[in-house]
């Protein structure tokens, strides 16, 4: 297998791409096939559909199965129709059974169900059990292409079995250990099995408590407990202990950066919309609900100040403040919002204790409160002659400040504890949230102290 | 070595912490000592320091270096002072040489210098060498601890060095082949071993092209090449092409969990203080600086609008559709931010091509825009009984969110471009942008039409 460096890369693939131009299709085919299915799949979507096609001529569907492995769903679901049905539902055979799942899971069902029906029985049986899962659970992400042992076998009888089944198996580095029942009972790891003796038992070697996880557990939570561990692997149990299938470390990987895609999402009001490969279209047709939903929790700030037009006539210069205050308690907010989420992702706040972390985030938005408070105390006499102003706006600043934190912090704690939809304890929901508040109190304080302008 | 379930790990933890009570310590040293190291170290802090104190008469400096490698590296700082010297320069001497180098980074020079020339003279080396790379390169998470191999051994060979060299190796699934200059000229996986002939040679199983990458290259760089071909490990190799050491897949989930909250850190002016851990006091002094600059930055704002003081006090109602303004232009600014940041992290971007990115932006921001403005002009003229004002709030939101989205994108790729500190491009500071921008056309806008009013 020839891997490239970053700088070989496009060189190659100018020469690769030379030998179809050329008709040199025998060079050719034995130079693509020596590269990794990654570089494989960078080359093919480089090509034009013409010679997409000579490809499919030139490779099995077996090797076509790799290829098609390390592309994108989205690019997948493309290219798919390019193919010929028969062709397709080969290579579709020699996928991993998790992949073939998560593939067609994307398709429209009756395409599904014309793919499943053309593959091998078998094959069909394991990606259709995948695709009972609810997505995003470790059943869902979980591969059925794992070796397992029985407890009785000797180290050499182990790699004798690994020498077979290697080549269909995602990971030969964790083998796990079942009774006759197919439930787990241990698991030993290669590094274990190579420093043994050849005639050393599997179960004198395995380690008999096994870190599992449920078919139903949470991806996020598969991934920080592979993670924590520094594990390769995991496996996914039933209710009954029977071993269904493992969960590798690279699909964990996956989840962690799609996390962190959704998290970011959250934060910016585009949930799902942070493609850059859709049409401006379609990206509007994504961001827009978001932006239109908070325009209209805007007009709820723009009824606030209506209600307070009395006092913004006599003292116009008010308005020019209303940014400053949003625009820092929605700092404030959001600060303290981003320090829940990541300890909660990360469950460092479950030691810290939930009371402990809301006093905290309330005292340090008073502390910051207080610093903005003082530097307009100085500042606003200067810009704009008036004392009173200054004391208005730096009450304010110091009040929204202190609750903002507070707000921030709270609502994905109770969004946590009753498992709603985090969406609302998105970044600009808590910002408007604060924007109203502060806003409030801005006014108020302003109206009360309105006599000594 | 046991694994413990969820369910179990507490009720194991209390029925642990009892032996230590009842001063059964036998017992309780088999039993702690099958634990996984990193359940080995949950364990540990939850004790009191007098017990510590007893553990660490219980079990040797070696089996308390498998605990320490598994604590955060704060916990290590606390903990380390107020462990016998002599004791920890010998634990220290056990760790991998990419964990101590880690660790002693943190520490005060003059620490970290006396448990360096406590520790054996090969390893102290070895961990000086890491300390010398610039921290969050390829050299500085790398680790020595790599299985080398040369091109003429048979498997067999191989597989008797494994047997020696296992134990202190980080990861014996990948091996690397190097000539007699010690340059890296191959890789072989622990798999394809397994399924080889015994007498087959190294040179005729190994992969010539290995991806390999400098020690200067990205912490971020390398862990999304690891990501992208699903590698286990990646060799870092010297300009001359010697093979210096090996990252491994479980540093580089750690890698991308950091760069993931330095993300949220910028998108949320928090970076650097979402740590849940620290008191109130410290947690203001970390988020307090960016909450007065933006406040700052706001100050600007507030002079914007106070120059256009006449025309706010002849429709003060201009004041209210603010906070909908910057919200909404905010809220679109950030949107696309996430999706270059998101795209630039992904790599999706460079495909896609940068003006390509920035026209799509600008027209999903007028669609947006125009969906907004149409919504407005309905909905003002109904609660605030003028046509005019609806015109003039809906063509400055048009115009701002088609600016804002152009914002949002053209910022991180600029500092992409630059390479200077993506900080500039965070949220807060491109909605600060925005807002200034926004109330700008607001007023212009206004001060053009106030005559129909």
């Amino acid at each position: 297998m020839v891997r490239l460096n970053n700088d070989t890369r496009d060189e190659y693939a100018n020469y690769l791409l030379g030998l179809i131009k050329e008709n040199e299709l025998e060079q050719f085919q034995e130079d693509f096939l020596q590269l990794h299915p990654t570089d494989q799949a960078d080359f093919y979507l480089t090509l034009e559909k013409e010679d997409r096609q000579n490809l499919y001529q030139l490779i099995t569907s077996e090797e076509m199965a790799d290829v098609f492995q390390a592309l994108e769903i989205e690019e997948q679901k493309d290219l798919i129709t390019e193919i010929d049905h028969h062709y397709a539902a080969e290579m579709i055979n020699h996928l991993y059974a998790d992949d073939a799942a998560d593939f067609l899971a994307e398709l429209e069902q009756a395409e599904a169900l014309k793919i499943l029906t053309a593959m091998n029985l078998e094959d069909a049986n394991d990606v259709k059990e995948l695709m009972a899962y609810p997505s995003k659970t470790a059943g869902a992400i979980m591969t059925k292409e794992f070796i397992s042992l029985t407890s009785t076998q000797t180290a050499q009888e182990v790699i004798e079995q690994l020498r077979e089944e290697a080549p269909n198996a995602e990971t030969i580095y964790y083998l796990y250990v079942v009774d006759y029942q197919q439930q787990l009972v241990g698991v030993v790891s290669l590094r274990d099995l190579i420093t043994a003796q050849s005639h050393e038992l599997v179960k004198d070697l395995m380690s008999p408590r096994v870190v599992s996880v449920a078919s139903t557990t949470d991806q996020e939570e598969v991934a920080q407990l592979i993670k924590k561990y520094d594990f390769l692997a995991a496996p996914v149990v039933s209710p009954a202990g029977i071993l269904l299938g493992i969960v590798t470390v690279d699909d964990v990987m996956d989840v962690l950066e799609d996390a962190a895609t959704e998290d970011l999402g959250d934060f910016t009001a585009s949930r799902g919309a942070t493609d850059v490969n859709v049409t401006a279209f379609k990206a509007a047709r994504l961001r827009a609900p978001w932006i239109v939903l908070l325009m209209f929790f805007g007009l709820i700030t723009a009824g606030v100040i209506d209600q307070f037009e009395d006092t913004l006539s006599q003292i116009v210069l008010l308005a020019a403040f209303i940014p400053l205050l949003m625009g820092s308690a929605g700092n404030a907010g959001t600060q303290s919002l981003a320090v829940v989420v990541r300890g909660l992702a990360l469950g460092t706040l479950e030691k810290k204790g939930l009371f402990k972390t809301l006093l905290r985030e309330f005292n340090t938005g008073m502390m910051i409160g207080l610093i903005c408070a003082l530097a307009l105390l100085l500042i606003i006499p200067i810009f704009y002659g008036s004392f009173i102003l200054a004391v208005i706006v730096g009450i304010s600043i110091f009040c929204s400040l202190s609750v903002a934190t507070v707000i921030g912090a709270i609502v994905p704690l109770i969004i946590n504890k009753l498992k709603l939809d985090p969406a609302f304890a998105s970044g600009p929901f808590i910002t408007t949230v604060n924007d109203i508040l502060g806003l409030l109190i801005y006014f108020t304080i302003a109206t009360s102290l309105l006599e000594f302008l």
